[in-house]
């Protein structure tokens, strides 16, 4: 075995292996950057049409990622070793691979992933899509398919790898700390760098001057602008750098508040965007020299001929193989796979047995069995001109005929005639040949292929063509015979690949019922069901073994499904002083950051144990095991350190900070946010029943409701508010309502999540929402579409959700007008009522969905009961045993007889009890003034059929008896007027003429 | 043959060599570095005693070397790559010349050499000794022992080697470009960089705003402070770096004054001690850590056993093996060494041959032939008690004399008695027997070497031992017999060492007698006699050859001699278009920067030639041809693009940068000198006899005067001030009796450097010459021993040259006092006349020195005309006519005995004729009558004697008859006082009783 590198080693190897592959070898800038990508030798370069192909270590400061050398891997500078092939090589992960193999990484021995993680930098204008990768859970390498730089599109695309080399070295040296890397053969990381870890974080948390800093950057700025003015590109950039590192470490200090954040991006963008532009300008002035030479080889794409014919039904693949798509995308394609390949064969009528859609993050695969070698034969009817202008007189064809015939190829005595919607015309049977499935394939694979959507699209060759992520094989094979295509510069073939790293590479299929066999040789289980159930039944296993119960989170376990193809599960385990922190932190960290399965304990607490899913067999787990292990370890020890400076404060010391976190431009701070929340309790107290002591709990946590916003903890993991909130609280020495309304408020979180259980907590839950939707609303944000940035649907629903959960009558009206008192905008009449239409939408779903009620229940009680949730719900519920009566059609129609008649009056008319004429009316006037003076609860369905019922038999008999429309316009009026008495005894319960049979 | 080697390759290759050295491969800092050297891995390293082994890349940027990417290889940013070895490894420059091997370069195809370089950098306290090394004329390194950091005295020292990469593959590719090196296989230097060159230097040139690069300077200042209060080094330390890149390129712009410069040196280089300071106390803090491991083996020294006896006279050998050796220290060491040899050898008491002291760049020799292999045997007299005590009565030896014979080892008896000094003592006689010449040679050659002083001498290893480089070998012999002895970790041995890069590289002596021949097989021509004749026997050949006449600059050729150990003369050409630059520009880059010879034609014009001579034999001199011609091609782009900058205004124009460079504190800048200067010019016009013509080109050249001195060519090269400055006259306009004014008033600028011809030159001349020395004296600033910043001998020495060689009579008194009225400050009357005093220093050291006047001769006149230089040289000359007449001995006597006796009369006594008594007295007044009536020019010696040698035989019978002193006072009074008025003719000519004779 070789010897294990050493630091420097690493980067030597990593250089050699670059240059060799035909990368320009650069070197760090001169400047503090957060990342390689800051590095002209990217930023720039990317930029317009010319080949670039480069490799260069960049030492990258972040430093709000100072930990002052404390974390194993978190640190103010770590070291990048950047590559950018552009364009794209055609096979990027594989470089990368071997690469790693350069290192002495034998990837059989570790679980390497490629995990979604898509790239933004709003500072830069820039952004692509591509992956974390991951050594044994351990981010190693950021790998990206630029889109987008300063603002261009960018074409072609570049590829961008970034590895991490401290978290290599430790995984290649196998030590748990940087500071234990072996940089020379002499000496550690951690005598060239632990010093500096520990003074540029104290710097950079606790001594920079916050007044010089700004001034600084605004020098900075003024001087890019200078240098831009003057078309000198690389001073400007330069400039931005400082900017860029000078702004990070004034946020760093909390220096910086959220809408300052915003316009500073602004600017920076807008720099970074005219620096771009002067660049390519530049560039195309010299009339983009590069270009002249020959491009980087592409891949061998092998060129096949097309051959055999297929005469029997057989077997159809297609697979259409990829790099790692993300969880949700490979979901979504296998969604509408299963849609659209039956239509397709339909529409290509060619039959077949069951279509069977299945796939993994590297292949999206199609089999059809039993397709049909071909389209039958068919015979279709064209219609002509009418008969009468066909032939003449004489019987003749005429020029009319004989020219619809040659256009069909008909001679003109084959031509028919015949009736058609009612009208004799002349008409062709045209004969089609059925033509063969290959050759249909052929044309509408490529279509079928293109209609596949996703939320994010990358282009990353000269094809253009735009996908989740690149497709990198395509095979399609009907039988033994290969469809011949070609889409996103590929040619479809016959031969598909294996696992990552397994042996062989590639299988070339004789038929397409090979297939599965050999994937299944390579331990890839196709079927996402059966990948699950494997999964689920390992996992639980290894809990079980562990000493744990086999509680599987649901959703975790759905999107691990879609990450690997070849799962085995892996128990790992962590220190147990860990579990000192709080549950919820360490669960989120788990599930959030690794997709790790926490196991608990019979008790419900957790065990120092994770499981993770590997892809590929069950050997060498020790090692996978081992590095997971060390990345859990670090990402604890991290969240230890942000909690232990997150209680450097109380919450209440958090609020000034608050007021620099913009909750909306027009809207204020979250401080200010608070600050309404707060007014808004004492008005709807009253409303929820609050004892003194409760109330002042609500107040208090009001107070401190937002808090836990600008701690260190919940910055790094947005999940986790409310969360720290109520720990930071109790911390805090707040009393623990105070500390569980924080929480509660926040609930619910997400579909299923539990409810507020305090009346503090419901209190501030509805209060914030009602704020929220209020303001939001007033500020012209209503959401659209899809577009949902401030989460208002979950807001809504969580706000009738409570309500109605909680059993709390509330007026959604009153609620929003007095929420609307507080804003410091105008909430206009327009915009509450299009909240409280929002609100109500949500209510209608939350009632039917998750309540099962029928829609026309629900439309009944909404009618009428729609401003107060729990009412309406109370409402539906009874509404709905009532419909189920065996005797409902005789009650619905007694009063739909009442109401029909009276609906298109557009009058009110008074009963004037001396002028009813029959005894029937008389009656009906007598049931009626009892069933008002009935005692009723506002709304209640049940009190009112309680009142109703009587009628029922004297309503019959008034219609069987009484002519309403009586001709006499008084007489009329009166029984009009008697009828509208009924129908408006529903009024506040639920308008019965949205039922069905009404 | 092997590829040459991509830039990118170069680096790659000298990481893998080094690193393989053991050294730590670092990275390039993330901050705008001058150099390498700037880099906490050298900065912060190089401090206290723990060992240290790097190497890194280092892209440099130095602003006002930015040539917008014109200059061959000039840049604003170039690519250091930065070692530092610490301790020193005792063979770091072997290590070093394998590096360059390792990188194909031949060392036998070029002329490699180690020329004196010293660094320091004022902003970081920091110096230290070394040299550049040059291929074929091309620096490529800088190597430097660093001795002093931060203020700290360095133990260890570090040894830094900086290669400057493009220069050494401009040297490999042969490229003539630095954009045409090859960086990668596809791209170029050009490619990447080309363009950066441009901007930044745009940027640093013309862009930079000036108001906010000070704002950020002392922000930056300020940054740095308050992490330093705070312990924090590196962020203090990155933003010293930050201080000095923002002043830099502030310099660049042009914005920074003298005083400025002063004072932002001093706080940066206090920053850089505190921070110095700072780092050491916590490495001490942390128990120096590294001192704990094993160091860096040393290279080996071999130990060899003492053996042999001498018993013939011998030769004698001493060779101090060093490596390069400054032109100045060889030849101070070989002039030392030739006076101490000898008169230790006679201390030592052994009789020998002839004493030869050689010695080239890397040895001292001492070679002594018959040397007495043993001291004599000798017998010592050594004096007792007085013989009266000695003996008693009895004439039987006392206590005493036993106790005498005692404590010289005799017996009693051995006493003898012996007369001294007029006494009886009794006496022993001691023998003594001689001790071999090898016993005390080993006891005296330490202390011989430790004897040679140096005026900059450095530490390298443990031995502390101080010289004016590393000394790395030692050889002792006589005959064949080894002298033991240690010195500076060294042992003496009988092993030489030949020429670099020649086969073999050791010799190991038999007898001292195959010394030089072992030498002189490899060409090393050890006499420098030898060597000197050697050369300018080849460089006149060659300068024959190329059709120039054989004229060579003996100061140049003593140079050289002193740089090689076998010289080789080499010819090269460079392209005639640089010969359109100024002659002097083109002489003093070839002569100061390179040691080339130029190459005259017959008519005294440059030819497009130059000579070099290289250390080593006459093969591949293509090769070394070529790569020097590449270097002055270079060389003289540079200067042409100074010019070319400089043109771009007027010298009228330079005037308010003027302004801000400062002559001295407080005596303003130096155009508050022009200004004095300018208004001493019409003060002073009279005495020089200007015509309005020539007043007017006067003043106006004294208001460009010093124009010059803020060109950029004149701030690369100070000995190019005046010649640029009328060069730059010239081309903006102005008459060409300005232009040469300008130039003349520099002149003299050295011994025998031509004196200015115009009127305006010559009284320009003389009146920056007053302003100097009366300002600095009035200043206190007057040069003391041997420090003479403002070089005010040079100014007085050339004050009087001016005068006398254009024959101008001029009273100094007067030019002061003028000279003075014009000073921001007071000249007090004392410091005018320490002033006068200094330059009659000048004047009769120039009189006697250069006149050869006979020193009484220059007293005598001095006495009465020192205020007036060509006066006094006048008479000197006259003077010195007159006493070597061959009546000399008549005429002074005749004087002499008139001023003898009234020479202590304090009274000045009136002489009445009618009191004459005798004849002889009548006739001696009537002879004075007459002298005195004589017509007489000032000051003139010859007018004198005209009217003086009449009176000689008056004055003789006078003396013969008349007693002057006579017992009547009135009558001595009359008489003496007759004599004082003849005394008194010398008066305003000179002192006669100075002269020999008198």
């Amino acid at each position: 075995m070789e010897r294990t590198l050493t630091f420097q080693e690493i980067i030597l190897k990593l250089q050699e292996y670059w240059s060799n592959k035909g990368c320009l070898i650069w070197q760090p800038y001169n400047q503090q950057v957060g990342a390689g990508t800051m590095n002209p030798a990217t930023y720039l370069r990317v930029l317009g049409p010319e080949p670039w192909n480069v490799a260069y270590v960049e030492p990258s400061v972040r430093p709000d990622d100072g930990r002052y050398g404390e974390n194993p891997n978190r640190l103010n500078q770590h070291y990048q070793f950047q590559v950018i092939l552009k364009p794209d090589p055609g096979n990027p992960q594989e470089l990368y691979l071997e690469s790693l193999m350069a290192l002495g990484i034998n990837p059989r021995e570790h679980d390497i992933r490629f995990v979604e993680d898509n790239w933004e930098s709003p500072a830069l204008g820039a952004w692509g899509l591509g992956w974390e990768v991951w050594l044994d859970g351990q981010e190693i390498t950021q790998f990206t398919y630029f889109q987008q730089a300063g603002g261009f599109v960018l074409d072609p695309v570049s590829v961008e790898i970034t590895y991490g080399l401290e978290r290599i070295a430790m995984a290649l040296q196998r030590v748990r700390h940087f500071r234990d890397i072996q940089w020379s053969p002499s000496r550690t990381y951690g005598d060239v760098n632990l010093q500096g870890e520990y003074e540029h974080s104290k710097y950079s948390f606790e001594v920079a001057n916050v007044e010089r800093l700004w001034q600084m950057y605004n020098l900075y700025e003024a001087e890019a602008n200078a240098a831009l003015e003057q078309g000198l590109v690389l001073p400007a950039h330069d400039y931005v750098l400082k900017c860029s590192h000078t702004f990070n470490v004034l946020d760093t200090r909390g220096a910086v508040g959220v809408t300052e954040r915003q316009a500073l991006f602004g600017r920076m963008r807008d720099l970074a965007r005219r620096i771009a532009v002067a660049y390519v300008e530049q560039r195309e002035r010299l009339g983009f020299p590069w270009l002249k030479e020959g491009a980087v080889p592409q891949a061998d794409t092998v060129s096949l001929a097309v051959s055999g014919t297929v005469s029997q039904p057989d077997l159809f693949l297609l697979e259409i193989g990829t790099e790692e798509l993300p969880a949700a995308d490979l979901q979504s394609a296998l969604e509408q796979l299963r849609e659209k390949v039956p239509a397709l064969l339909d529409e290509l009528r060619l039959s077949h047995g069951e279509v069977k859609v299945m796939g993994t993050p590297r292949r999206l695969a199609v089999l059809v069995e039993n397709l049909s070698p071909a389209q039958p034969d068919r015979t279709t009817v064209v219609k002509g001109p009418p008969a009468a202008r066909a032939f003449d007189a004489q019987g003749q064809p005429t020029k009319a005929a004989e020219g619809f015939a040659r256009s069909r190829g008909l001679d003109v005595s084959a031509l028919k005639v015949q009736e058609i919607d009612g009208g004799q015309y002349v008409v062709a049977e045209v004969f089609e040949k059925g033509r063969s499935a290959v050759d249909v394939l052929s044309e509408a694979l490529p279509d079928l292929i293109a209609s596949l959507r996703f939320d994010k699209t990358m282009r990353w060759n000269a094809s253009q063509v735009a996908f989740s992520r690149p497709i990198r094989w395509l095979a399609a094979l009907l039988g033994s015979t290969v469809i011949p295509f070609e889409y996103a510069g590929l040619r479809a073939d016959r031969v598909t690949r294996g696992l990552r790293f397994y042996q062989p590479e590639t299988f070339t299929l004789n038929t397409a019922a090979e297939y599965q066999n050999v994937l299944r040789s390579q331990g890839i289980l196709l079927d996402p069901e059966e990948r699950r159930a494997s999964i689920a039944e390992q996992v639980q296993r290894l809990m079980t073994e562990a000493g744990g119960v086999p509680k599987l989170d649901e959703s975790l376990l759905d999107e691990v499904t879609q990450l690997v193809e070849a799962p085995t599960a892996v128990l790992g385990t962590f220190d147990p002083a860990h579990l000192k922190l709080p549950a919820e932190v360490l669960i989120s960290v788990m599930k959030k950051h690794q997709r790790y399965f926490p196991v608990y304990a019979s008790t419900g607490e957790l065990l120092p144990y994770f499981i993770t899913v590997r892809n590929g067999d069950n050997q060498y787990l020790d090692i996978v095991a081992d590095g997971n292990a060390q990345v859990i370890g670090a990402r604890f020890a991290d969240a230890s350190f942000f909690i232990q400076e997150d209680l450097k404060y109380t919450l209440e010391e958090r609020l000034p900070r608050l007021g620099t976190l913009t909750f909306q431009y027009k809207l204020g701070s979250m401080l200010d946010k608070s600050r309404r929340v707060e007014a808004l309790v004492d008005k709807l107290a009253p409303f929820f029943g609050l004892s003194q002591s409760d109330l002042a709990t609500a107040r208090r946590a009001a107070y401190l409701l937002k808090a836990d916003l600008v701690t260190h903890m919940v910055i790094e993991m947005t999940s986790l508010q409310g969360i720290m909130g109520r720990y930071y609280a109790e911390h805090s020495g707040e009393p623990k309502g105070v500390a569980d309304a924080i929480f509660e408020h926040y609930l619910p979180r997400f579909a299923g999540d539990a409810l507020p259980e305090t009346l503090p907590g419901i209190l501030l839950s509805v209060a914030d929402r009602l704020d929220t939707l209020s303001g939001l609303f007033a500020a012209g944000l209503a959401p659209s579409g899809t577009k949902d940035p401030f989460a208002q649907r979950r807001a809504a629903l969580g706000l009738v959700q409570v309500l109605i959960s909680r059993q709390i009558p509330f007026d959604l009206r009153q609620g929003l007008a007095l929420a609307a008192q507080g804003l410091p905008i105008t909430a206009s009449e327009e915009s509450q009522n299009a909240c409280l239409e929002f609100i109500y939408g949500r209510l209608r779903t939350h009632l039917m969905d998750d309540y099962g009620f029928r829609y026309d229940v629900v439309d009944a009680v909404m009618a009428e009961q729609a401003h107060n949730p729990f009412g309406a719900y109370r409402a539906a519920q009874a509404l709905t045993a009532w419909v189920q009566r065996a005797d409902w059609n005789t009650i619905l129609p007694a009063y739909a007889r009442c109401v029909r008649i009276t609906r298109d009056q557009k009058e009110q008319f008074a009963v004037q009890p001396e002028r009813f004429v029959e005894v029937e009316e008389q009656a009906l006037y007598a049931a009626l003034l009892q069933a008002e003076a009935a005692p009723r609860q506002p709304g209640s369905v049940d009190d009112f059929f309680a009142a109703f019922l009587p009628m029922i038999p004297v309503i019959n008999r008034f219609f069987d008896t009484v002519l309403v429309m009586a001709e006499d316009a008084g007489v009329r009026a009166n029984r009009l007027g008697l009828l509208q008495r009924i129908a408006a005894l529903t009024r506040g319960v639920a308008d019965f003429s949205k039922l069905e049979g009404f």
